[in-house]
């Protein structure tokens, strides 16, 4: 992500991180995943793979389909090439090092496109869509998951809570991406010269009848990518510590057995224009 | 609802509000209704049934159940028989006028609660539904949905229209209930002394690839409902003139070729707890 037209990764790349995403990425692989998988034969490029959370459950689904995972960080890769092999040690995947902005494969390379948590910090996600739609064949398919962090609501509501969220939304958006990204993909899909976008939301609700989710999703997850941006929402002076400290325990909180937490993922599928007869 | 403990009715009872009521049941039915049957020779109460806009879709996918609709207004109810005579004309439906927190029933009379678009309205719906356990039967289900306005996310995004929105939210609560229910529903149920409280999200979603929803639910459910609030929200000095017609415009903006608005309802199936052995 250190390319001129795109943002710096709001995350960053720590450790932590690389946890974080991995927790994320198996307790939602059913709810973001399911129903994606491409056919044996095809070839598909993942764009913006990161550590590879979301190319495991890719491979997993599509055994037989050609992968090329694609990323502008050369550390993102070694993590992502590590962790297929750790957990998947059979899968076939290519991967390159390269902007989504200029992707080095030839025209209609691809049948299909999977881009995950990427649009979201992208400052011109429309113009990375319309580029990548020459790496697509005609007819080819593209799938676009974003989250929106104006769907997270909670039981009990908090101000505190949701000013933390604000910080990170706001820095987000400081740093050019836009953490509110899930309601704009439709528009975005079809301004980019895409067809046929469906747009299916995918619903997390957490209480203490689901557990694994009140702990992979809402403390793990979400509260834990809220709290990833301390410092940074400190030093820009976007809150105080007891402002933040208040909203990150209101946010925990929101696990305890009375609590509820409530957020959608945008999912979209949409088709490259067949070529004019 | 012109009980001591109920709150006065924000969404008042004028033809435009039945028009309302009535597109908002037929648009969402599938959505809210879907997987809500009841067995032949089951007893069902509708607690509130005001106009009847739910009581035909409980009957069309229950008919052989035996359902009695309550509610408190007995000009809803005189609604609610001449909607169901001209759209279910064979329904076998059992009207009461009745609090419901005074029910005329005997103990354990139903085998079924159904309670949809009601607990919004009161100030304890706690206790609401604590009281209801008594009709009951032990082992017997309940049905609730309600909606949480906080999960309105629309592009465009706009400040005028969370603000014209949150005039509803301050007016219901100010008359004693809350438009933010559904996240609270969880807590609300098990601390009334249900068990095996299951909350199920039903996520409306409308764009263009989805018109019946985009005037159905975005401008003919949604915006409509917070447009009927306007001379409130005025004569309470929550708004301007100049900013609500702004919100307003902005809301049906939404509709719009590149517009999105999304919306979660929260269905829930509890059990009343069987007698002890």
């Amino acid at each position: 992500m250190d390319s001129a037209m795109t943002a710096s990764y709001v995350h960053g790349y720590s450790e932590y991180e690389t946890r974080r995403l991995a927790d994320q990425a198996n307790t939602l692989a059913e709810l973001l995943h399911g129903g994606t998988a491409f056919p044996a034969g095809t070839r598909a490029l993942e764009v913006g793979c990161g550590v590879g959370a979301q190319t495991a459950h890719l491979v997993a689904a599509s055994p037989g389909a050609h992968l090329v995972a694609m990323d502008v960080s050369d550390r993102s890769l070694a993590l992502a090439r590590a962790r297929l092999a750790a957990h998947v040690p059979a899968a076939n995947v290519e991967w390159c090092r390269a902007d989504l902005f200029d992707p080095p494969f030839a025209d209609a390379a691809f049948d299909h496109l999977f881009v995950c948590f990427v649009l979201e910090h992208l400052p011109d996600p429309g113009r990375a869509l319309a580029g990548l739609r020459r790496v697509l064949r005609p007819g080819g398919t593209i799938t676009v998951i974003e989250g929106d962090h104006g769907s997270a609501i909670f039981h009990p509501d908090s101000g505190y809570a949701r000013a933390a969220i604000g910080c990170l939304v706001r820095l987000q958006s400081d740093a050019g991406g836009n953490a509110l990204i899930g309601r704009r993909l439709q528009p975005l899909l079809a301004g980019a010269g895409y067809v046929e976008v469906r747009v299916h939301p995918r619903t997390v609700y957490a209480d203490r009848t689901r557990p694994a989710l009140v702990d992979g999703f809402t403390r793990n997850t979400f509260t834990a990518m809220i709290e990833s941006v301390r410092d940074d929402a400190l030093a820009a002076g976007l809150t105080t510590r007891t402002d933040w400290d208040r909203g990150i325990a209101d946010l925990h909180r929101t696990t305890a057995d009375d609590g509820t937490f409530h957020y959608t993922f945008f999912k979209v599928l949409a088709v490259n224009p067949p070529a004019a007869g």
